[in-house]
């Protein structure tokens, strides 16, 4: 028993660091980047309130708890950019890694748990997994956005890339697909994205 | 239909401001200040692997929502400090302001879904509501603890005032107060609370 609450809290306090990964995302109102414990805090709170628009119904507790816990493995691996092509080449190996030594801090069955979670992230297969990247897609835009594009302007992202990536928010959800289509050509007419 | 999922997309982005909302707590390894962002996510994910131990069964969806938007109300009213007397004293109402203007952004039946859940959040009388409580004083405990209590340090809280608060853990969880009380009983040991 105490050996068990023991892991329990030796992993909450692990985690901790999760707010020292840096994205490259801003926050609202030009502000400062924003760290993957926000983000994902964020991305939990939209996709219980969002969550009608999946494609499928899902299971709305296994949703948030995805969001909450899919970037835990950056403490070791590091944010991996939506853009960056060289990054990610390595991203799944290091990934891989920081997966299992950090989730090894856990009670045996609680590892096993939040390491099939991640990898059913990581798949793309189920109905939680499409929503929980559709909106993993849609937080940064919905930023990125009211900030009149500035991460995509600092990178020099184009059109073509931010579309290849948001295209897949249909496989989770076709309606956030369209309100993200509507962002983007509104950002393309405002010369905020490149074509 | 896009009235809905304007003010859905309008509270999401409101909502970033959570992460401008600071606390008294350090993050671990002596570092910055924490938001309420980062405060509430870790909580949620706290509350999932540690639900085995809340005195009664809860419903772990509604414990990780409520950890999630128990916090979104600091957005007008601010952080008030737990050993801040005179802050106490002003809080319901200013929480109770700040409450009605962010809520109502949202679509009518989602603004009266996150009023009663952060209602219920506060009177304290749910299996979730009163382990949410638990896991919002254990959460602070646990970073303070990893610094040697430098925040109680800052503000000259005496063990009286600390147990005062931890104290009612017990009602939310009787194993989390004992681990409480085990950390607490350590840190007067090392002087790090006075007493």
């Amino acid at each position: 028993m105490e050996e068990r609450i023991e892991k329990q809290l030796a992993f909450a306090l692990e985690i901790d660091k999760v707010k020292t990964i840096f994205r490259q995302t801003h926050l609202s109102s030009h502000g400062r980047n924003e760290n993957d414990a926000e983000h994902s805090w964020h991305m939990a709170v939209m996709a219980y309130l969002l969550r009608e628009y999946a494609n499928e119904e899902v299971d709305v507790a296994k949703v948030m708890l995805m969001c909450l816990i899919h970037d835990i493995v950056e403490i070791d691996a590091g944010d991996t950019y939506a853009y960056d092509a060289e990054g990610l080449k390595t991203q799944k190996a290091r990934e891989d890694a920081a997966k299992e030594r950090i989730f090894s801090i856990l009670p045996e069955e609680q590892k096993a748990e939040f390491t099939a979670l991640f990898d059913e992230f990581e798949a793309y297969e189920t109905a939680e997994s499409k929503f929980v990247h559709a909106i993993d897609n849609l937080q940064p835009l919905l930023l990125n956005d009211s900030n009149g594009g500035g991460d995509w302007r600092e990178h020099g992202v184009t059109a073509e890339q931010v579309y290849k990536r948001q295209g897949k928010t249909k496989s989770g959800s076709q309606k956030l697909f369209e309100i993200t289509d509507r962002i983007l050509q509104e950002n393309i007419k405002k010369g905020n994205l490149k074509v």
